[in-house]
């Protein structure tokens, strides 16, 4: 069985594969009366587009959305969403040499080991292209969050590429949109556009770190135990493509930490507490705190490459492969707004279930 | 709302406070025909229950798991089985100082801002108390995984404590179960205990890393887009008490790698396909490769120190704490059994998910 | 696998045998702040147990229900709340004589085709004792829709015993606690005792109809397609033991209506539309209306009877069987109360649902 | 919120209203490996489509399905299959008239009070148009069924209209396809084909009762207590527009039984055991018994009629309405195929939910 859905009450299944006629996503749980049309959507599917610059795969796809349903006269009605793009740009020929063989760090192997059906057109449904989906998802899940959390604010961008980190002492929300990598430090961004290139050279590629913030989060969201909000942003963002780790706030350093360092120190400002720091991430039992919630993931390298790795046939032979044809040699270039859409979707559902209950924020201190 | 269920056929749902008459978890979905009693479940709670040694809190509860449905006659049933764990030592006057006052870094504040309820006796819903209803069902999914696959084998153990971290050069699994920190270096582990014993004296406590591995997971398991198995071991891992990250195989460090680097080679073995390599952690595409799972995640030190921190009283006033009683100088240790329970768990989760299936596993390869 | 939780955000599970240790609910989801205490919830639970009086089985359980979590000093907490309910008259020996034949019109039948296993003491799972949880769900529920919805009020009662029915002329609010059998018609309850009477000294029993009707529910509850107020309380019903058949407001017979007849006219009242009939049952589109919701279920007769029926023993042989000992000859009376938990369930799950969106209720006409 | 799910492994999510561009179904947990086209799809929805004959509205949609998602090579993949169908014949002006008034009887005013959106086109989501949706879905949960359960058939009929209904007697599988009502019994359909005629002529609309045969479902589908194969199945049907009741075997009619004539006696056969009769509708506690699954249902007459009826326009004035325009005398006659769809959608998703056991089905009779 495949499991293609996830929220709770904003609840997004995502369909399609890589070269199927189209893909798109059915949001069911929208609340009614949200303004929202396709041009809202396309936005997000205009910056998560490849072949925008030459760092990213050069596949052109012009990724139209269409709203097919759940929206009348410029608005939600309350019914379920479909969003659909079609899939243009095929050309499933560049991919007739991989077609007999498994590539090393590709999901080819285990849907063939799971299913027992051979997509050899490009990844089927493990392409990132299912993150198209997403982020017109998330577009409407921003569309909703507009009316519900005027103050909200979400910011995706990268602060590393392979070895090279960002200095959070140059961190710049304006410079974000400047340059290619949604880089938050221009002189790191200058660094890895000379790095990606001799990437490209060489045929091959590498990981990142994205960080997406969400600022402007309510205290009091969140669904614990297993609906927390850290636990629900964890499963998001693993979902991507090729992620292979998650971090709220202090993240894996955390364990470095002491108790004492840890601690995010309390005091009363105007509008309720204020905290010295953020550890937490903005996230305490699984709870929103009001504070900025801080989330990051690691993006492993892309595994088509130009080396030549062994493997195996379909038919079980051994063989080696390289990995001809377009690809991003940083696909964690590609997932700043996935995640972005990822946690527009995630807030909006916890915002949906801290309203259905009795007071809800009568927990007021001071 | 609260979400306290977790799981998609192996449906586990914990209840219980930490200072209530009782605690428990009511697990949905088990297989019918499950040899198992109460003793046997007992093993893996004696193994997490505090008190056990000098590093551990001092409370001290036997954590003797009734089984109140679901077995009959030494076998499940097929229907709800009920597991209770009475709370006998709950010494709610030892909290009495801390009623009225939030600890930084603790759930108390944002429970008391989503709910608007003040339960002051110790953590109450999120205590780590919790995690001993998520031990129990674990201890019966690892009863059903001792029939559908014999050959599997979850081990946890501490990778990391504070800045120290093991030597994987040595290594060792029989190691893992002969200190009191599960660490399977034991040289690593003496320094541990001198670094324990120094925290101890200031008050405070320390982060810890956590890695659970399985072996002899078939290929095959993971559902995905949104049931991915790595997606649904992040949410696991992330549910438990201060647990701030997660990590699938290289984790963190994937993003500094080329894809030349992170490759897992291919070959073939006498039972299918043989890696060179496990960057991976055991998934691919969200869907498990045959190879060791290896999880890690990174919990935060405790907030219940004695260190002065500034802080505010339930009515918000200004004031600083310090956090006296029983604690665990590093809550880690406790969370090695927590991590291996939910690994039980997901695995048969998605072993069952995968049995629905027509001609599961048909796509042999060679 | 067995699916033992229903409702979408106030989520009840179920768990427990007519003799095991105990039996009760797991309820998930039930807002913070409500007051309830056990002495709320034993009242419905004294309402609906056995051996009352000499129409319901002799078995004595005093049925008494613990709350062992999610409430504190008198309050839900928003957390699980466990409810438990000993099993202290078990008297398993009654059942020695049934353990090696399969009962013609019982379920024991079809669980042991299905999981393998024969519980052989008096139903196990698919007992009617299992609907003892649903009513302490039930009084949670209602101690919550006390609060959030206090004109609400939810009257089941027996409208048919076998072939007599009441006389709908007679209906009387005040007369349904009046008699043993929840009958709103004073004078068909004398019938039916006088019947319940020969029905006993022949060993035989029989089916009825049960109808619960809830006033004072809002407009605008239900969720389309597929979560309609109707679709979950036909769930509802239908999950109740022996139910074979679930009407909504004119039931079976608006199959025989024309469109004319059917339509229920709209005016204006001071308070919003009045309707001039409710041949709807209070649901149009899945959706309340305002009205009164209406439903109404069947109750087959009990398999338990002294008349000799052709069976199977558990080895497959042809033999008679004969139920002796304690049993209903009308089920259905001890079905009121659950027929109203059930109700009381679906419609606070509802509620819950509503509250979530924008503008809930916005839509006012007039 | 709206709830536009139903299924437990074999999840189906319809999307679309009447008159937007289109509308679809988005099915996820199809097994792998079914053989499946349009073609085979749009079998079923020919035979539910609208403007066939005199008897039904004269909407003349093509309902063409496209699969979008999910096959390859005219085969499932495990992955999310897409359905949409194009609305071609929206004509929205013929609604025109009825735009600012409520139909009794019409689920406009309640989509109104609960969503606050006007969607005057014709009936929006709430129109009987999604079911062609649902037939979309049933058509490939029968090509599934035909790889997992090759001896499964789902049977639809009418065995009522208004108060007309058929003599068993003269039941005839045959004769269901050969007349325009699904009807089993000749006499009966051509008193129908008369009386639906002075119907027409009045403007008026008439109610109808459907039945569902399932045979050569095997013994122990059902996930007790609240997945239970009856419990699903009333969901089901009751989901449909315009049902008001739902049956399973006896149905209403068992309360009239006494516990001596409801009792289906059981003997030995060749293949296991045998029944004397189906009171029960081959259910037992929500678990198949191997008998032919029986499930009836009523649907009410529609409310678009000639009639004069009082109602009030969107701001609340009393008023009169009349409906023109094409519509379905009896609507019920367009609910056999969604009925049978139903039906094949639920049993497959039991059959799932039942592959995934230890030992399925093991407890052998015999």
């Amino acid at each position: 069985m495949s499991l293609n859905t996830f929220g709770h009450l904003f609840r997004v299944t995502t369909w399609g594969e890589s070269h199927g006629p189209a893909l798109g996503a059915t949001v069911d749980g929208c609340p009614p009366g949200v303004p929202v049309d396709e041009a809202a959507l396309q936005r997000w599917l205009d910056l998560r587009k490849p072949g925008q610059n030459k760092y990213t795969t050069q596949r052109r796809e012009p990724d139209a959305v269409r709203i097919l349903s759940g929206v009348f006269e410029g608005q939600t009605t309350g019914t379920p969403v479909q969003l659909m793009i079609e899939n243009t740009d095929q050309r499933s020929k560049d991919y007739s040499e991989i077609a007999a063989k498994f590539r090393p760090g590709h999901a080819d192997i285990t849907y063939f080991q799971k299913y027992g059906i051979r997509d050899y057109r490009g990844g089927g449904r493990s392409s990132a292209r299912e993150t198209a989906a997403r982020v017109a998802a998330g577009g409407l899940a921003r569309a909703a969050l507009a009316e519900l959390a005027p103050n909200l604010q979400i910011t995706g961008y990268m602060v590393q590429m392979g070895p090279r980190g960002i200095d959070r002492a140059r961190f710049d929300w304006d410079e974000i949109a400047r340059n290619p990598f949604w880089c938050p430090d221009a002189e790191a961004a200058e660094g890895w556009a000379d790095y990606l290139d001799s990437l490209r050279k060489s045929g091959d590629s590498v990981g990142a770190v994205i960080e997406v913030t969400a600022r402007g989060v309510p205290a009091g969201l969140g669904a614990p135990i297993y609906g927390k909000l850290d636990t629900d942003l964890a499963a998001a963002m693993m979902s991507i493509n090729a992620v292979k780790a998650v971090e709220i706030g202090e993240g894996m350093a955390a364990a470095m930490l002491t108790g004492t360092e840890n601690a995010d120190e309390i005091t009363m400002g105007p509008d309720g507490p204020v905290y010295s720091s953020n550890h937490a991430g903005g996230i305490l039992g699984g709870i929103s705190t009001g504070q900025d919630v801080v989330v990051r993931f690691a993006v492993k390298p892309t595994s088509s490459i130009l080396t030549p790795r062994k493997t195996l046939t379909v038919t079980g032979e051994e063989t080696e492969i390289v990995t001809k044809g377009r690809h991003d040699p940083c696909v964690g270039i590609r997932a700043v707004p996935v995640g972005e859409a990822m946690m527009a979707c995630v807030i909006l559902d916890h915002l949906l279930l801290h309203r259905g209950q009795i007071g809800a924020n009568r927990g007021h201190i001071g």
